[in-house]
């Protein structure tokens, strides 16, 4: 190889993969099987143990690099501001989640603690998540409707209906948090990476529709019941507008007040985001004025506007969750487990990357787990971190859990001695902040302009995602957008552009032979380019593909074939034609029904082969063959299942049977390796049909082939004896 | 380009891709949009009317070339032995979907007469299939329980059990054939490559094992109810082992000697195959002398065997298909149209190869479509074809689909007159007949070890499916085997085995480093190639890798310069740091808080570049970049979707801001239009970056940094001048 100015010298010899490894000899490698694998994962030294310790408790890790001066500050600031954004949402979202307003006081209480101790991430603010709350509330409102009998639990007896659903989360939220666990102790969490952003963006834009419409009936001030099910949102709808003259215009005037109040404080908080030291606390704010204005003008009374109510007061005493709530809801628990921990992680992994620290995936799926099933032990519901919370922690300083846990320590001040101060808060002014916030999450439907014009598969997948989240609830619209994307994987290699290459002239280079001019193509040799990996999905397509690229079906020329020897075989017997040799009676299939068409000619013991492109006596004629050698660019065949390499190596076959000599260039070596150990190679189909590039397989065939451009299609290494024919045509 | 004896001589210039276009023109080629395509499918001339016609009706096709004399004898022998076969598969099979045997010669008669003109498989048997008739079985025992109320749909008033089950069967099918003849006219016949075989195995290895489980009732003569939704097999078996003490000796004795006579003469059959004409109709003899003996003896009054009992004589009027059946077995019914046209067509299929004609899979499922939809109409059951049925009526000489006709007029003379002879036969016998037919499908579960030898992967897909088939439910089952089947897909590529390569000495080939010993690796290059397609599931991944693979992460390295600069800027201000340069305070960042710390180092009116690679002053220290240019070999990359693209593009700046070259090799030409299209290149990634091979953007890069290879970092086109640096040094 001469390395020359903007020049390219190579000479060397041509290579089959068998010479090659011939000429260079290949380093013997011991791979690990997965085996190994478990092996060294079960494997335990003392080194090895105090590493686990130490990945299992990440705030060891943290804790000794703590710098009290420079970050206490820091975190206590940040705590607080945190703890009120953590009490405002708690309450919130527990509306969500169908349950009363005291319930998210814990959940933002109760998780922070286990996961402040677990956790490796030192900025999310772990606590209630819109999403997860609708969730859980779905099962909530399903198993413990409003109007009808509620599911026959033995873990209801003698309970109240707000105490039964408290049962019902608390239920759901602990084997969510079980299913995490496992799923974190088998080392699974790469799992999200099933939910790509598109899936995710489609998703959380639904769940924002379906919190819009839960929050309807706080903002309008009427008794809707709640619904489940499929099309559920669609009923909710229709039940609000049915009693759309009973609105509450105390309710809604005030929801309208404050939504746009918030709404421009917030427009403003981010223009002038430089400049302010903290953003305007609105929210919590607006919660004061309107506990104040509540109180003081008697709203409950007057105006029958619908409070918050009474709280209860200090901590209740843990329960243990109902098994036959398990039964009913593990098909909804997963999907809470996926989405709390998706959310989470994704969150989590923005600040690890800006604050420079590993965080790792299934010690939070650990610490989630853990944490939601301490959560659920002490009633609380389903924890997973929202982004403005978070966003809140990080902005105001916080750089360690620190920060959370002083939040969970206001929420606790809260539940335990300020509670009775949110009591006159109308719901209307928390589902007015629930829905204000929504607007990140709405803005997602500029996704689908975006995505349409780059990329309409990925288009599709968010508009599927997206409508059947909506229409048919969060946890079904879920699987279906999932098994969307998988399916938009396989679609995309299902119909790939094959394509014939040609050499371009004084180069070694091939390119698609309908794109450019000065092309070489010697006569008798085809270049297919496979672009895409083969499997069960495309194998049928690539190969009527490759029929279409040679021009014959080859399988239809070798019963062609078959068919013309038994003609010529009857006009040998009925003494048409006649052979200089001493037996030709022998060398015809003596069976020959129809099962036999599609064997090789068997013509093994002949003298002589049967030029199938010249005349053939008798009228008989067989579809020309006018390649003599086919060449498969593998270059981007980056895996082989079971189905194609059968479809594959019948195809091959095919071609060989008609003395079409296969060759592969730029097979990938694993997939070679696989072949081997799947026996796919036999007498016909050897290893030295694999070449290194299309170029090295090319000059193959051109010397294999020397002399030979007369369009005759012959096996490398059979005698080209043409006397038989020559006998029977002149006996004609 | 020279040819040589086994030897390889290239010369020609360095391709970039930009460069290689300036001297091959490409042609220029307007691409079919999908538009176009819909355009030319909804052209309409005559000759297209005219065509589309023809393959409406395919029999038009194949009765201008039937050959009276020479076809007509084998069809009406190989009508009569398929016949024959149909009643008893008919009679049987009815017991599969759980309704009186009667129904299943409807099934054998009426989807016949409507495949016979729309069909365009000549050889194979319509009718009763029986995973197809267990799936509908499952619809009618759970909306017509045996012991306990049905459903309450308006359709069933007045109707005795039996009926209503009848109105649920012709349902399902009536809606079931509505699918297929949708997804017919959609042109969306080419979804059954989904169903890959290992799937297929799987699942119908399930469905033996269910219809085994199902007809042990009948072996037993005992009364067992019909169970539905997921473990109803264990019901099923439950309800059966607790009976066991109850069972009917006569039934069990009659069965067992029936399964060991004809299970001996089937292996007869099949050994003798040459030799026998026909093989011996064993289930027609044995059902005979069944039907003769239990007449003869009473078996129903004497021994309490359940028999076939009055059948149905003649035909009775249409019905309508219930729409309230519809909305509850939606979910059911199109798993029956995928499963029962995906049987037919891969059954059409084999024979259609055999025979040398083409068969149409859109044609086919109109056809069945609106076969079951004439079937269901006149109370006959799911339609598809049975593999052993179709065996008969090929191997007995059957060329056309007249065979078909004349088996569907033998099962209506049985019908409308000899009906009542049947009426004798034990249920067991028809259970017996069943169960001894599942022999090959139960075979099946030999793939396991077989598979798992060759792809561990897809024995994971064959498990999971039959396990959650038998366990679920088919319909069930089949749609978890799906999902495993299309996560397999992502599976292969979400942990690619990406390689550093390297040159092999003396050629222009490039291998994994680690493979080989003679390689020749230039200073400060690397080679990094991605053995997959890149899309959501693995992009994370591939830039883990690459990290790896480079020794270092070029944000982190980013932000440690950007750090750097600030204490070069803090020691400037302090005066311990002196330029000869006049204004080089303005060099500096202005504002350094930690968002932008991963912003590229801004140092565009910078009169010098600092070398990141030698000692900085003040003892600051970044982490050592040793690579200049980063060659991805892309050959394997078969695509890209929009998360893959905006990681690879979030990678590539990050590599470039750290001043490595990027470089892309071989990437095909339409992911490179896809780029394009999706705005990915701008002022840092540019076209200029594709190379047509490895060797080519390894000589260009070599040509760039020639006289270049002492470990330093540049970027092409900056004047190299460590100045300042110098002068801080002497300074310090």
């Amino acid at each position: 190889m001469a390395t020359m100015r903007k020049h390219y010298t190579v000479n060397r010899p041509v290579y089959s993969d068998d010479s090659f490894a011939e000429d260079h000899e290949k380093i013997f490698r011991l791979r690990k099987t997965p085996l190994d694998k478990v092996k060294e994962y079960l494997t335990c030294d003392s080194k090895r143990a105090k590493k686990v310790a130490l990945s299992f408790l990440p705030i060891i890790g943290w804790m000794r690099i703590y710098r009290i001066k420079e970050w206490l500050l820091g975190d206590l600031v940040s705590g607080v501001s945190t703890g009120l954004v953590a009490i405002m949402q708690g309450l919130a979202f527990s509306l969500l989640a169908s349950l009363p307003p005291s319930y998210g006081l814990y959940t933002a209480f109760f998780p922070v603690l286990t996961y402040f101790f677990l956790g490796t991430s030192r900025h999310i603010s772990v606590g209630s998540f819109p999403v997860l709350s609708l969730m859980v509330g779905a099962v909530v409102t399903r198993l413990v409707p409003e109007d009808g009998p509620s599911a026959n639990f033995t873990a209801f007896y003698n309970l109240t209906l707000y105490e039964k659903r408290v049962v019902v989360a608390s239920s759901v939220t602990f084997l969510a948090g079980i299913f995490q666990l496992a799923m974190g102790v088998l080392q699974v969490g790469f799992i999200v990476v099933y939910l790509s952003d598109t899936l995710v963006s489609g998703f959380t834009t639904a769940a924002a529709v379906h919190i819009l419409v839960s929050q309807l009936k706080f903002v309008f001030g009427l008794e809707v019941p709640g619904f489940s099910g499929p099309l559920s949102i669609i009923y909710t709808l229709e039940s609000n507008f049915v009693q759309i003259t009973s609105i509450n215009i105390c309710d809604l005037v005030m929801s309208i007040i404050i939504m746009i109040v918030v709404f421009i404080v917030k427009e403003l908080n981010d223009k002038y985001k430089a400049k302010l030291p903290v953003p305007i606390p609105i929210e919590v704010v607006m919660t004061i004025i309107a506990c104040g204005v509540s109180y003081g003008f008697n709203f409950e009374k007057k105006f029958g506007v619908s409070i918050v109510g009474k709280m209860v007061s200090g901590y209740e005493s843990p329960i243990a969750p109902s098994v036959q709530v398990f039964q009913e809801s593990a098909v909804e628990a997963f999907p809470i487990a996926i989405v709390g921990f998706a959310v989470a992680f994704s969150v989590a992994k923005v600040y690890s990357i800006k604050h420079d620290y590993t965080i790792d995936g299934n010690q939070e799926l650990i610490a989630f787990g853990v944490s939601n099933i301490f959560g659920a032990s002490f009633r609380s519901f389903a924890a997973s971190t929202a982004l403005s919370r978070s966003a809140v922690q990080e902005s105001s300083g916080g750089r360690t859990q620190i920060a959370g846990l002083i939040s969970a320590l206001m929420a606790m001040v809260v539940t335990l001695a300020l509670g009775f101060l949110l009591e006159p808060l109308p719901r209307s002014v928390l589902g007015a902040l629930v829905i204000v916030n929504l607007k990140g999450m709405l803005m997602q439907f500029r996704e689908i302009p975006y995505l349409f014009k780059r990329d309409k598969t990925e288009c599709v997948v968010w508009v599927v995602t997206c409508v059947s989240a909506i229409l048919l609830g969060l946890d079904l619209g879920l699987a279906v957008g999932l098994g969307m994307e998988l399916l938009t994987v396989v679609f995309r290699t299902q119909f790939p552009r094959c394509s014939v290459l040609a050499n371009i002239s004084g180069t070694d280079l091939y390119r698609d032979r309908k794109d450019y001019v000065e092309l070489y193509e010697p006569r008798g040799v085809k270049i297919f380019r496979i672009p895409s990996p083969i499997f069960f999905a495309n194998i049928d397509f690539f190969k009527d593909k490759l029929v279409d690229a040679v021009g014959f079906n080859p399988l239809k020329v070798l019963k062609k074939r078959n068919k013309a020897l038994r003609k010529i075989k009857a006009l040998w017997e009925r003494g048409d034609v006649q052979s200089t040799e001493k037996d030709l009676w022998g060398l015809f299939p003596q069976t020959t029904n129809m099962d036999q068409m599609d064997l090789p000619s068997d013509l093994k013991e002949l003298p002589s082969k049967i030029c199938w492109n010249a005349d053939l006596p008798g009228n008989i004629s067989v579809p020309r063959v006018d390649i003599h050698s086919l060449i498969l660019d593998f270059s981007a065949v980056s895996f082989l299942d079971i189905s194609a390499m059968k479809g594959l190596k019948t195809t091959l076959k095919e071609f060989i049977n008609v003395d079409v000599g296969v060759y592969i260039a730029s097979c990938d070596i694993y997939i070679q390796e696989k072949l081997h150990s799947c026996m796919f190679f036999d007498d016909d189909i050897q290893t030295s049909m694999f070449f290194p590039t299309i170029h090295d397989a090319m000059l193959h065939v051109l010397e294999e082939h020397e002399g030979m451009n007369k369009g005759y299609v012959v096996r490398t290494n059979i005698i080209f004896v043409d006397a038989f024919l020559v006998v029977m045509e002149l006996k004609m």
